[in-house]
């Protein structure tokens, strides 16, 4: 594509030629002809100044320091992204249902979908326009996936989930089965509770590779449009996560708990069942949440219950004084108790 | 069924027609005709009162504010767990090895077991009656499955594990792997240690999706009758887990560490290596347990190691005053100073 | 073998009969004639009285208390590794691609590989010699793997990963999958960030069950040789990791991340992106490391940021103090108030 072009689409300034063709993108420091680097954080201004791209994605105010072609945005990294969509897209469908697949009865495979090599469907399931499933993927009885959505080899749907469109699941990630409910019997022993919900997935979204979603014990556990989980995550069951809210790898949500749209969950979190997560709130990696937060924030706790990010910064620091503090606490007493 | 029958089958008075039919569970809320619903915890009893259940079960004191049915028991929760068993039973087994399965020389597979497409059996696999073998499942040379047991789609057992009877294994979990032993040789390289021995599970154990349970480095790593794992739970070689323990979500138990029977331990627990824990244990999710714990109770450490709940709970709350705590021993130090 | 076979292949000094045979390792305290034990924790060496082993791998210092045969070294546990991958070496492979197999096109496999049931390979897949590749394993287009790589059933590597020579991959693990790149919109929704960059794995690295490393945004993330990873550990898009560094069981290191060669890092530490780790580091179990650590040494935090072990260790038992200690605070300003 052309700088023109990537500009037009995408509202950016053009300083530099506009018939300049590239093909790729790159980081400033390993940019050759014919690629296009961005400036999102400047951290790496420095390394500006030598690069070999031919155009540069960043802020006007930056401008001023780029040896090449610059495409001006106020939001390098949501350019950089579309840039970047553009000139990797995801490879072509190939069309067809390999040989090797099974499929169950009344289950309807549009020609415009991809099923690779030992995918196995249940019956009744219900596939969109353009779907992608890779090798090995096992869909269970009933379960409807929406127009454009990929899964990669592996994964597993248990019967009776739902899958929005345009959604994107890795491999290795199980999506419905039981959730954990046990009902401890007066001799010790445990009784299974049936785990007869479903699992509701919204559009566009996206789960990492071995993430784990369990399907509602009575009920539905949802994940609304827009969600992304990274890998290793663990949701439990009825629990709902709201729209666009990002979660990082290995953070666990135990179940019946509700989080709210546009939150950004760190790695390691653990947050407990039955709380209310409020819109908007941002949670620290490591962080445990034992209560429900109710106001949007930034929360964070790196290993102990959540707390503001404020507080626990200062807390920490003092954490690291505490045998110091200890020792300072005895001297007064001791002191003290010579006065006395 | 019944209210009558299930009142007889789990020694509950009814209060009620004993005629009426129900056919499903559901939440007192959301509760049709038909359903039958229950009363665990006293948080939901305000919503007793405009249930549309046909039936309730629920503690006799709270029977007076029952709208509909009542089924009355002491312990509520494991009723309903053993109503829902009943009326939500696992979906009949269809006997039959599917023609895409893969069975190994000296492998015998009784005719009423169900084995999915592209199940892999490997040489001289046993397995009991009525069990059943999810799609895409790898059970290595001379694995013993006992009867009644299932296995979900694309679980994984190595070579020489041994699973009980009426287990449940949900898809992506690892029976068997190498544990993780090696040795520094003085260049700093690390020499593997084979790991030869297996894993031992009992009967009516549960394992969730995407747990990993490593082979014993020498001798076995033991899962005891009726343990429960959930998700992502990661247990090292050696380890011994005893009868009915119920462990959450993303726990982890580094090896040769053995728990007693009746534990009860939190999501994202942390468990370190060569430990003895009680019988009747409780640990609360999240907590760091670095020593053995001889004595049955309840610890907690949300991030932190283990202490008695009672104790770790106040200086939790110290630590959220950890700053201001710093600052009002400065201030004592200063007057003290000021004094001399 | 005889103990004369393993004394010299080992550089032991051998006290005891040469040609007495052994096949097989075992415990101090399992040990039947024709099996070898080690005593290499000094915490076992009371069992060391009634061991019925033919032979125990020792140090000379501990030699006198051995009731049998001894082979002596200053490094017992690296004799021991080995001398155990002797006596159970990993079974042989058996050649040939089955039948249930899928070969993508201008996929070469050598005649002295093993490719298990169900295997699917992409297009232009390049194997080593003696390669094992289990049940289900799923390889994407283009990925290389070098001689005597053994790929354990169900693993995952999708397009353009590389692997080195002897490497061991369990089940579950998902090599390449997308990492996690997102860009906010101003709408409050995500943008993908393209996942064009792949994964480099060097030679004599293992990886355990249901771990996932994730390909590099641009560029690659590289796993340097001899590294040794446990289960279900999460490794971001563009970390490195250097040679011979050994990291515990749920251990996740974020994105962009550069760890040094030959460190230790304990199972659940939590690692935060962009940071730099110097070589021959060793960080506790469930550590948090929220910034780089640019000197070898042992740190820990168990649950908390990162500190040295001798530090943390302090601090923690003042945590264990803090409630007695908010209280002796308050008495001496108490004190102070009525002095004044």
């Amino acid at each position: 594509m052309t700088l023109g072009e990537l500009a037009v689409r995408h509202g950016c300034e053009l300083r530099g030629d506009p018939d300049s063709v590239v093909d790729r993108v790159a980081t400033l420091a390993a940019a050759e002809a014919g690629s296009v680097g961005f400036l999102a954080n400047p951290v790496y201004r420095s390394r500006l100044a030598a690069t070999k791209a031919t155009a540069v994605i960043l802020r006007a105010a930056e401008a001023a320091d780029c040896p090449v072609a610059a495409l001006l945005t106020t939001d390098p990294y949501a350019v950089y992204a579309r840039v970047a969509t553009d000139l990797h897209p995801a490879p072509p469908l190939r069309p067809g249902v390999h040989p090797a697949a099974v499929l169950g009865a009344a289950t309807r495979v549009p020609a415009s979908c991809q099923v690779g090599p030992g995918a196995v469907f249940g019956d009744g399931v219900s596939l969109g326009e353009r779907v992608a499933i890779g090798a090995h993927v096992t869909i269970g009885d009933g379960v409807e996936i929406g127009a454009d959505t990929r899964i990669f080899a592996g994964a597993v749907l248990y019967a009776g989930v739902r899958v929005g469109r345009r959604c994107i699941i890795h491999s290795g990630s199980v999506i419905g089965a039981d959730g954990f409910g046990f009902a401890r019997d007066r001799d010790g022993r445990q009784i299974k509770v049936p785990q007869i919900g479903g699992v509701l997935i919204g559009d566009d979204v996206e789960i990492g590779a071995c993430t784990t979603i369990d399907r509602g014990a009575i009920g539905d556990t949802v994940i609304a449009d827009g969600v992304k989980l990274d890998n290793q995550i663990q949701v439990g069951h009825n629990t709902r996560i709201g729209a666009h809210t990002v979660i990082a790898g290995q953070a666990g949500i135990s179940g019946s708990t509700t989080i709210g749209a546009r939150c950004t969950i760190g790695g390691k979190a653990a947050i407990a069942g039955h709380l209310v997560i409020a819109d908007d709130v941002v949670i620290g990696g490591g962080t445990s949440v034992p209560g429900s937060i109710p106001v949007a924030g930034i929360y964070a706790g790196g290993g102990t219950p959540a707390d503001t990010l404020q507080r626990w910064r200062k807390n920490m620091v003092r954490f690291g004084q505490l045998d110091e503090i200890a020792r300072r606490l005895r001297a007064v007493e001791k002191r003290l108790k010579q006065d006395s």
